[in-house]
């Protein structure tokens, strides 16, 4: 069971490991919106977290035996690195269109990447076969309580950054990052709200909720290509049934519009899914007046031809205007 | 005379005003580089911090009458700023060029901006016609010891930072930056380096500095639109003939590659002066070898139609390797 002692242990783990990642007042996308940078965190996304205190917590037995994973992209950096700093193997199942760039950063940090024809799902069950096979430890990108328990660090260091924030909005995939944020902060200021963001692409946690019990939706292609996932699964649902106040969806023009206000007023860059909670907020669909509002900024790992294809269209957009 | 009380109370000033900018290790540039990232600094630059202390400190006489300053872009926008958050007029002479992105965001800030053909010194020669026409006070962009105490906050936070850091590498233009930060390094660490990086279009202070005597030099356009200078001031020049260790120069191509490089790997967005430091780096101009060496990334105020040619640029040049 998830509990308190687990995330501030997970604090303690990743203490000189992951960095604070910072978090600041976004004045030009409006005023009491803060980006919590997680897009500068190691590895360029929040994964980083979860994964290494997950393959940190491993036994030695287990280590010597390797670990693996499926992920589209981000989660695969956090296992590579944290199994590079912990001396072990991992294997990673990506699905076969993932992102150049995520599948060649996780290839640098010396994991082995086995590409699987299909989505997230298929490579899933390709990495539960292995698994079954060799013996390698599962380090589930979301499924995992150890996991929830790193991602939950984020929440403390907002608390800790803004002891007066109001609300929090957090991109949802498989709802591993709201899950660990939302304990973390309904545990330690119940009046915070935390509002979860899907892309209209892959509502599965939306429709879950919606529908009280764990289903699973059809995805299209999306920009925020971190948070497509078919299904989520039971840990995460009961997370997020209990602690989350709201889910909002957002189209992948909208998600563009806020990538473009976010490079070019803030100098950030996001990745898709880590552009949602903004555009959220500049769509009105989670209301910000007079409140102290915090953006989770999940992850900054685009391939550099989708970053040109994001400028080039609101450079467009903003000169017919 | 610049003494580090003044910098102390430049730090005191701007405290909870301009943000302490996040350093942090860049692994996949080099072993040992940190990046301080000025370029998430308010208004996207450095310059906020000279800009406010200096706008900060004056008599209330001098307020009512209104600031007036030159600039190339950054220290329009610091000065903009700065001059809203004291309920002060400010007035901007900015050279007919600057880059679209610099003269929005400063009118934006509420100032009043007004164009002059040429380069810097055609627009610093018209704000003294009008400084000596209606009583502004100049807000020079580097010759100004509050100025210089305000840049020098970054020294101070370097050492906050990274405390065992060897050496720094700080972008030169007019000099104020580096002026700063090498009067408060060398004060409280003098055996760490501080080393500057001029681009090879605009080398007036390494010419300067070689000389022995404040020198005019000709300037061609550069990427590093932020760094072109005719000729430093005695001011700045003395500091760093006192204090800087060495002066780099890197080209528009090296600088290139290094934005392409900490865009990438680092999801940092800097403009072309705040990528030199990186450019003096990747060139093998200032050695790294067993050294704990941090880059300023000065700003990231760019034009998205810059940073689409830069992108589009290093993804040709990355895709024939």
């Amino acid at each position: 069971m998830l509990t308190m002692d687990m995330v501030y242990d997970a604090k303690k783990v990743l203490t000189g490991i992951t960095r604070v990642t910072p978090l600041f007042e976004a004045q030009k996308i409006g005023s009491g919106i803060y980006l919590k940078c997680e897009n500068l965190q190691l590895t360029g996304s929040f994964k980083m977290r979860g994964a290494y205190y997950k393959i940190n917590s491993l036994t030695p037995e287990e280590k010597a035996k390797s670990v693996i994973t499926c992920s589209a992209g981000n989660h695969a950096q956090g296992v590579a690195l944290s199994a590079k700093m912990n001396n072990i193997k991992a294997y990673i199942c990506m699905p076969a269109g993932a992102p150049l760039a995520k599948v060649n950063a996780t290839k640098a940090y010396g994991a082995e990447v086995i590409l699987v024809p299909g989505v997230y799902d298929d490579a899933y069950a390709r990495a539960l076969e292995l698994s079954a096979q060799y013996g390698y430890t599962i380090a589930h990108p979301f499924n995992d309580e150890r996991v929830l328990a790193g991602q939950g660090t984020i929440g403390l260091e907002i608390l800790d950054q803004l002891s007066d924030v109001d609300q929090v909005i957090v991109p949802i995939g498989g709802g591993g990052l709201i899950s660990g944020i939302a304990f973390a902060i309904k545990s330690l200021k119940p009046e915070c709200k935390v509002i979860g963001v899907q892309s209209e692409h892959s509502p599965s946690m939306y429709v879950s909720v919606k529908n009280g019990e764990l289903t699973e939706v059809p995805t299209t292609p999306t920009i925020a290509d971190g948070i497509i996932v078919k299904k989520p699964v039971e840990l995460t649902f009961q997370f997020c049934q209990k602690y989350v106040d709201e889910i909002v969806m957002v189209s992948d023009d909208e998600i563009m519009d806020a990538m473009f206000k976010m490079i070019e007023t803030q100098k950030v860059i996001p990745e898709g899914s880590g552009a949602a909670p903004v555009a959220a907020i500049m769509t009105g669909k989670v209301d910000t007046a007079n409140k102290k509002t915090v953006c989770v900024v999940s992850g900054g790992n685009i391939d550099s031809s989708k970053l040109v294809e994001v400028l080039s269209r609101g450079i467009k957009k903003n000169g017919e205007k």
